[in-house]
């Protein structure tokens, strides 16, 4: 992460611990040090949208206790100018720590604190590390919790990553599955269920039950952001908002709005913002929702593409590349592979924040940032998956109609047609003979006498079955 | 289940299969016969709640094949007659099937069919078996499939238990712990993050939380319901539809409607509300976020009662029981111990139900019995466990003045009041001095030279740092 | 469950919390109905194989303390005599207490001990109730506490059940498909990866991977037991021994042992069995991976079987029942169904179970009757699963020898056959222009010039590819 | 990665879909280049435990290939070479896959397969690129297909993982709470069940179920390795060996045995090796057990710790950090915290795994990466999470005496020691006497006339009521 000469130039940092050496090249300052000591597990980092919207936070919360008297204007521009360049993605090697920390999310917390501070210091010509111009705690954090903190941290990425990210992948794999819907519109195909061949629909139909499931997949999302709207910020340590002025928690939340665009407001309960994650556990069972129908959106495609020789067929997907290692002119639904696979770890993923989130304990959830963690790569997981599934393989969806005109002409279950006009037991009679014989449906419905040529044609039309 | 005369006694049913023996005594069947002999699996029985959606799908189903002129009066009065017996309780040992059996239900659809269709016979005044005067499937079953009457059924169960069990159970509590809350208003008490003490909050407001938590979960239900008030009926056998007449699917939603008081409405695509169940996916989200708030709150309440002598001891709760066989005087937090248990068990219901819910191919989910099942199973834990809890323990939860008084007084944690006027070093000094000394934070304080006896009386008030 | 004059009648019974009235035709007394009372959730009862391994732990505590002198032989044998009913499966109506109670399982204990009680005081001649000459408590309970009775009755019921239900179950179906794949032996099919065809192999081969996973399977379960084998009896309330006498622990464990025939032994350690259900949690384990391979099997079984004319076909399967209610001649995969519905059970119980197992605290784990709800049922689903899906489904299944020859002929991934003839890229070439064309690979082959019809003959056997 | 001149430079390379630009400076090729333009999705890159798994295999693949005189001994040589730069660490930009591709991994494996080419090219003294010196598929992946090296990597890293990281961390854990408990042999302190007060017992007592749970963690784990051993390695594509030499399969087990110094075998049934994941599925079910045993000790360590004034402390715990950036002087459980997060993730994985594990379908298993992910990823948390807190929490663990003797002798619990003196009822009303007073124990029981001062002190000895 930095060369070996700045790895070995230190400087000393101090908080109340006392004082210990940090990197000197480094803008974080000793409690970030201190963490990266004491919590060696694994290496998987805070998200780099928790970062983004913890630097959205300092900003606003700088405007607002500026806007308050609590602090000038100066140290405010300052802090201001440092959180951009955070919110801009730059100093990204500065948060170090891992999701396996403090359950508060306090040392990521400090960790922002120390690296804004340390760079509004430099911006406002003064030094890094001890001698800095705007404190950690007292400036940065100034009116602030880690409790508050970091609970609207995480509703503020949660949010953005929703609106920004994962609805607008829902909408452009829905788009194109209503294109493809309606593209197929008149292709009549075997239905199936329990894997049998059952009565038939268009191909357009079946498509249309995906549009159905991402539609209702949008709404079921949708109706989970107002309570991730809610921001914990001016409830401080229990609840209480003690320490923080009198109007901070409405104005922060505005100013937080105002900055984001999104319609942040503050809790109207600190307390249960504090010590549930409620918003987020319920708002992660709209995800996984989203994952059990990009399952079977996803399974659908890949086995209605099964073959080419042996399987279904009904479908050609795109070829991406070449599928094996060992057998050529094989090619493989590596999409759909990819989709079910980021499916089955947001089911995972739902069960670590339901664990997480029931564990609260009095004032303070403390499974935050295991929380955040899960929260924030199921959304990047559907979100991601669902735009590589639209622009790799659901763009290239074509129906292989020769394929599918003769499965459904083959098939038995035609019979259905005949229910209403010569009564179950018979259609049933003729469809087992058909199925025994090896005949077609059409053969044996004229050999068990209860159907003339002319009846069977007129009855049996598949197109006449899709009620469309 | 039957006496063993009548155990002895059968008459032969028929099906598509061939004849079989039933006992004389029942209303089923022939296919109900058969998957009792086929599937002697465990002994979970389909849920009452299944069974009396059927037949309400039943009767109203009737009712709208009578005004379409499929079927004349006299049939159609006794199916409903049949069907109101069933929606009342009765017959209930005719319906023994279990829940492992096939996915999409048929076989329990069938054994309603079948029950139905024998007692509509008798009221008719004719027979049950081969010589009904109602047939199951050609009437009871009438514009109806399996696959279309089963995921309706569980819809239809699913709001009735979430509307008149679960929301008013919801309402019940959060009533009570609402009135808990007002009650112990002016109660100040320590707060504890990380399980460490912390800055003092008023009981009150602890209980707050509670009664957000439930706000939030209340509307997050009811923002489930939308979907489920999508039916299924009028899809048929693979969602196009087909048997059942042009405007069916319309008017049974509308009966059915009718008959619960429940706004019920034809799904606008069938072939989601057949290959998915993502409706109850969703919904069981919400569920799942309550068991998280519930076990919260049960988390809570027995651990503010630990002790009597060793533990926080902060609340009394009801004492409803003996404790234990061998240690006397002893009373447990056993209504909290309830609630986390089914609490643990919706967490794993959900991922039953989600696995089942992605899992779907084609036209067709099967694994519906085990989605309602679970579904079911989670409604009435979380509704009994909340009236449970509610009538013998919230009810009766009372506050320790004394021991809640001796705890806020000697906390360190009211240095934090100290923060704004000698700054955060200082009072980081005077907490880990008393700390070390064991002495109270105001000797601390005064013995440190940075705060006089006057200041520290004056700044250090639990009771205004608590922001009421 | 009683008659209405029964439920009338009552007599007054006593605990430390004072008298209550409990139906005079019942066994059991008043903590039994207190709990009643106090816990009216959602209907799930304690399972019976818990109450039956209570009353083998009373049998045996009987006897244990009337070899250390505690006890006279006449309430001994009473008190075996009673329990012994218990066993053979009597009384099954005296125990209605739910899962959803004190999470220690203290109440099911006491019903236990309660219904001992008054039935061995009958059996002695005495009367049922306050005059009865065994005490619940000081007889029946003796040198025991519900925290390591119940523990105790959850190894005792799971070994039990693992190796009387499930190790048989596993074997069945272990044999029944060993000799399908020896039967299967010489016949050739494709093979399929990515759901695409692959390289050839026979379908006796395939079967032989659902056999190496069940056998892998018997061996997790059997290397789980012996941690369940040791049993928690002697470490009473806190697991220190407290009021048990010297000899107590070894002594009921060996009788248990023998009463059984089951190798259990006292545990080593007896925090850990009263604090832990790692036991449990662990066991479970082996359970879910079970399910997992069951759901593997069942999913082939179903797809290999799918059609019947417009799917995979290579297998037909038993017709246990009529298929559908409005399609007929179809009959669907209703085993595998069951099979694959009730491992998602069972993987959603494991996460139930280690919700409880991982939220003991200090001296005892409260979730132990949750825990053992879904332990006992996971066996149950697991075992009797099992059994279904051979008896109705495995036994039968066949071969469909011309589909299978016809689908592995018109195969294109016999090409790999030429790659170590002519190299990966003009294999991979020839298989993309038959692809193309829609010809055969044999024609593609020779049309290349990169193959003689001589040399493909030669080259390209499906029956030497599958390497037996 | 890469400097801005490096990543406009390109070179062309080729695959079976045709030429595609690679970066110039990078060693992989044209599978691996797609695979990065196809799935950019999250940004989870493979475990660098399945490359170094991979660097392994192809060693050892590399050296029985020439052994069985299937490629020179040149190439033999450069691969070896370019693979043990690999398994030292070098080359890590060069694997930049992310999880969410292929099920089957196949990306992963070819893109080993063209660093290893290209790398071993140049230490032929060739390019790389077009003119290398060494194929991907036709040298490196000589006798092998992903279907087989992938699955055999996912073993071997697993094992090694719990060989050379898990299971040393367990023992050092298990040796220091062994050595505490030990340490804490003689401290008599207050039981506790249901969180109320219970008999005694003493600090070492409690921490001996803590290294009781290790020691069955740690077999558990153990039993898991012998499934893991098997490698698939020799089934090539579906499990038959097509196109691998006669004793490749036993031999590459052997030499991977050798390079590894693990005992590896060749896996009696590769279609079981290829089509399940059924080693691994079980293997994190010992994985999640050691969780939920973490989870209990963990819990247990923040809740004995709590306080410091209102709260149980009966433990002190080293202070790594400052607590809180609000309230000064408060010190919390972090390490705790951040094991439990990651107990709730190993639970959140362990739903993942199953979900991928019963998901495979005929000869293939694909959601394998995805599979291999979390299980790594269960492991390093473990191990890593378990040295954490041996480190930098339970080498400190100190006990409160002083609290601890004040907590024991207030309770009401010693009245147990009565029991078998005075009898159950006369000891319950002592207990309850003195709660409802408030009075001591020994007040409580002098006044009721049932005990004298003399034997209340002879009777209730708290250090004799521990068993020891």
């Amino acid at each position: 992460m930095s060369t070996p000469l700045a790895s070995h130039a230190t400087r000393t940092e101090r908080d109340t611990f006392g004082p210990i050496e940090v990197p000197a090249n480094r803008l974080w300052g000793a409690q970030t040090q201190r963490s990266l000591q004491n919590f060696d597990i694994s290496g998987e980092q805070q998200p780099r949208e928790i970062i983004r919207a913890l630097a959205q936070i300092k900003r606003s919360s700088a405007r607002v206790n500026q806007a308050l008297g609590l602090q000038d204007e100066a140290k405010t521009a300052a802090i201001v100018a440092a959180a951009d360049e955070v919110i801009a993605g730059r100093h990204a090697d500065e948060f170090p720590l891992v999701v396996w920390q403090t359950g508060s999310g306090t040392q990521t917390n400090m960790n922002v604190n120390e690296v804004l501070a340390n760079r509004a210091s430099e911006i406002m010509g003064g030094e890094r590390g001890e001698g800095r111009l705007v404190h950690p705690n007292d400036d940065v954090n100034r009116s602030q919790s880690s409790n508050d903190v970091f609970p609207t941290a995480m509703h503020v990425a949660a949010v953005d990553a929703i609106r920004h990210k994962l609805l607008p992948a829902i909408s452009r794999l829905r788009a194109m599955l209503a294109q493809k819907s309606k593209d197929f519109d008149g292709i009549v195909k075997i239905g199936r269920t329990h894997l049998q061949d059952a009565t038939p629909l268009t191909l357009g139909q079946e498509f249309s039950g995906y549009v159905a499931q991402l539609e209702h997949g949008e709404k079921h999302v949708r109706d989970a952001l107002p309570h991730l709207y809610e921001l914990a910020l001016g409830g401080t340590a229990v609840g209480t908002g003690l320490n923080a002025p009198k109007g901070y928690a409405e104005q922060v939340a505005a100013e937080l709005a105002s900055l984001t665009g999104l319609p942040f407001v503050t809790a109207p309960n600190k307390f249960e913002a504090l010590a549930s994650a409620d918003g987020l556990v319920h708002a992660h069972g709209a995800l996984k929702t989203l994952a059990a129908s990009m399952m079977k959106i996803a399974n659908d495609v890949r086995w209605l593409a099964s073959g080419p020789r042996s399987g279904i067929g009904e479908l050609s997907i795109p070829e991406n590349e070449p599928g094996s290692s060992i057998m050529p002119g094989k090619v493989n639904p590596t999409q759909s592979e990819a989709v079910t696979m980021l499916a089955a770890q947001v089911f995972g993923n739902d069960v670590a924040i339901n664990f997480g989130g029931a564990s609260g304990n009095f004032e303070l959830n403390v499974f935050r940032p295991m929380i955040a963690y899960n929260f924030l790569q199921s959304v990047r997981l559907l979100a991601d998956g669902m735009v590589s599934f639209n622009d790799h393989c659901a763009v290239g969806i074509e129906p292989n109609r020769e394929r599918i005109a003769e499965l459904v002409d083959r098939s038995l279950m035609l019979v259905t047609a005949l229910n209403t006009h010569i009564g179950y037991d018979k259609a049933a009679y003729i469809a087992k003979k058909a199925h025994k014989e090896g005949s077609s449906l059409r053969d044996a419905a004229i050999a068990s006498g209860h159907v003339t040529a002319e009846q069977f044609d007129q009855w049996v039309v598949p197109a006449q079955m899709t009620g469309r």
